[in-house]
């Protein structure tokens, strides 16, 4: 029952980590419709300028905006109207000096034109002509060929995460299939001789298998397809012969392993197993969550989690979560944060960084961040947060009042 | 080509809005380890406390804290060890003044117990006896019966969005099948006789269809299930017949309307005839997104949004993603957000509410919100920006250094 391991800060285990894993990338072709929150795994360049021809903003006239200086409703400016340029359409028109063309929002503006006058700013004098009451700057309502992007400019680099505008961004290129990194398959292993699945009837002494669902949905919610290897019993053999299946067929493998000391050893013993160099890192200085074991093997990466649900759960984001980002090759996105006031005195021990859930309380002076009482053992301590705030490692605790920032789950 | 609409402003017309619209709920049963981010539909309560029985958080021996009272290194308590609790079965021991039992994390303790002593704090003098080098509490090391949630108690509210941590809490319950609120199905038209699909070549004058997919991919994350429509010609009866199709077949609609006055009045007329009380809201006072339609016909929102992809984006996000969680019966979420100063003063007109769009830099000082040049006409514009700040309606615009919420996209 060896307790003697040592503990590394989470910046220097993650370092570790990384020096040990390089990640391969695996990638897909889909739709560009479909890649809502997927990871662009190509750098793309504009293959034409947009848009690609100079485009009404407004309602009005294209018109050189030389025709319309000095123009004032008491000494209007008198332009021909020469025709219109239909919606969809090349223009057919080009202007000379004194002359203007009706224009629709988004329509195209006719060579010789530089400027639209608002349909607001004119008069119609006459079936063909109008007076501008008001002057217009050259490039005054309209966007010029490339304004929103030129051609051959990088549009997005590989490693960015599509929202709905960089959806619209691509399409309005006509790039309608794209290069994506595919979803790291990750391999959840739940071990505990105590862990029955959920829909079965639990016996005194057994308890629903949590941490395989809470971790399936965390790994979605991280862009990689969790894989359930389900509850492996409390033996040697049986959870070599899982983990060995799982480090095969998955990217990543996740055990949630059983809290005690013996699981833990075994863990170790089995993840070491699975090919060099094996654990790297055996005990974090994090609470909650100490118990965690972070290895590479054979070029995967293998992490033990600890059993209590919400352990296992600061503990994903700290290093499962940053593990699925580099096998999707993804930027660092902006996480959802809101800077708020501690509501409480928080404890913490020096060299440890405390992760302390908390829940978010709108004040008159603004948000306060309520530290959610519970013990991380149980699952609705976490129901009970909005998110969590991080006590540095050196920072010996937080006093009440004091401006933090609550990372949102 | 009358522009004489009352303006709104966005409290206002939300208000109007909701005195008449009266959303119904569609439902749906899933398995809850298929729910995650979806809206749970019905109040739950816990069918069994839990934990059902008293568990251990620590290896050790549970025992009477009172056997415990006063032990030290130099005057250890003397315990019999009884016997050991098997992970996953009732513990089969009660003890008696003196005696202990071995226990393991997450083990229940058995009766006669009511803590638990760290194996750390213990010296095994014989083979059934220990030594107890430091006294424990009552409770101590244990959690108790119904202290992560109690039978009969609400475990979640209808409305709630589901997190992993729901998920894990149903299923540690035994709920692993729940219902849900369906997908409101969101039907998008898009209109101009300038738009032409992504997949085809574009001719001088006509552009691609941005909106449609743009509005797809908004409508997906804001919970919904988009119904694409095509490209609509500017033709009345076209316009109507799609109109009526996709009222008929969806929960709510929305046009993504030519952005000229001509298409804005042909589309306020379409919309009117798809039932009472029709148009609501014919102008915003907002920028971007001015030329805003609300309307509810015969109980379905319906929106005309700005042709401008960054009107349509700000305009979604006011109205139509509410309108959405009403249908979800969504109770507010927290949205991403990250406080920052701005780093350029931005102009606003008193009595309307701007949306600037911004990116956030990283500086020494902290998080610094940089407003996005490019017109709302430009796709580039959003996606170059990391989220939008507001100018509230009478704020008169915001000076250099003021600190500012950026809402993450």
């Amino acid at each position: 029952m060896s307790e003697f391991f040592t503990v590394y800060t989470p910046a220097d285990a993650w370092a570790l980590f990384c020096r040990h894993f390089t990640p391969s990338l695996r990638t897909q072709r889909i739709a560009t419709a479909d890649a809502l929150e997927r990871v662009l795994a190509e750098t793309l360049t504009a293959p034409h300028d947009l848009p690609e021809f100079p485009r009404a903003t407004v309602d009005g006239y294209a018109v050189a905006a030389s025709d319309t200086y000095g123009a004032s409703p008491g000494l209007p400016a008198y332009l021909q109207v020469v025709g219109e340029v239909p919606m969809g359409r090349a223009a057919q028109i080009t202007l000379g000096v004194g002359e203007a063309a009706l224009v629709h929002t988004g329509g195209m503006i006719p060579p010789g034109a530089d400027a639209v006058v608002m349909v607001e700013n004119t008069q119609t004098v006459a079936a063909d002509a109008i007076e501008v009451l008001r002057p217009v700057a050259e490039g005054e309502n309209m966007v010029q060929v490339g304004e929103d992007i030129r051609r051959g400019a990088t549009v997005l680099e590989a490693g960015r995460i599509l929202r709905p505008q960089e959806i619209g961004g691509l399409v309005a290129l006509g790039i309608t299939a794209i290069t994506v990194a595919a979803r790291p398959r990750v391999a959840i292993l739940s071990t505990g001789d105590e862990v029955v699945p959920p829909d079965r009837p639990v016996q005194p002494g057994q308890v629903r298998d949590i941490n395989s669902y809470t971790l399936a949905a965390l790994v979605r919610r991280a862009g990689g397809e969790p894989l359930l290897y389900g509850i492996i019993p409390d033996d040697r053999t049986a959870l070599e012969e899982a983990a060995r299946r799982a480090h095969a067929e998955a990217d990543m493998v996740i055990l949630s392993a059983g809290s005690s000391v013996s699981y833990r050893d075994m863990s170790v013993a089995v993840i070491d197993g699975l090919g060099a160099p094996g654990v790297l890192v055996h005990g974090l200085s994090v609470r909650p969550g100490k118990p965690t074991i972070i290895a590479v093997c054979a070029g995967k990466p293998v992490f033990g989690l600890p059993g209590n649900p919400v352990s296992a759960m600061v503990i994903f984001e700290l290093v499962a979560a940053p593990a699925i980002r580099l096998l999707l090759g993804a930027q660092p996105g902006l996480r959802g944060q809101v800077q708020a006031r501690l509501a409480r005195n928080v404890a913490s021990a020096p060299g440890r960084e405390d992760y302390v859930q908390v829940r978010l309380e709108a004040r008159e002076d603004g948000w306060w961040a309520v530290p959610v009482l519970g013990k991380s053992n149980l699952i609705y301590t976490l129901v009970n947060a909005d998110g969590v705030v991080q006590v540095p490692l050196d920072a010996g605790g937080l006093r009440e009042g004091t401006p933090v920032t609550v990372t949102l789950y």
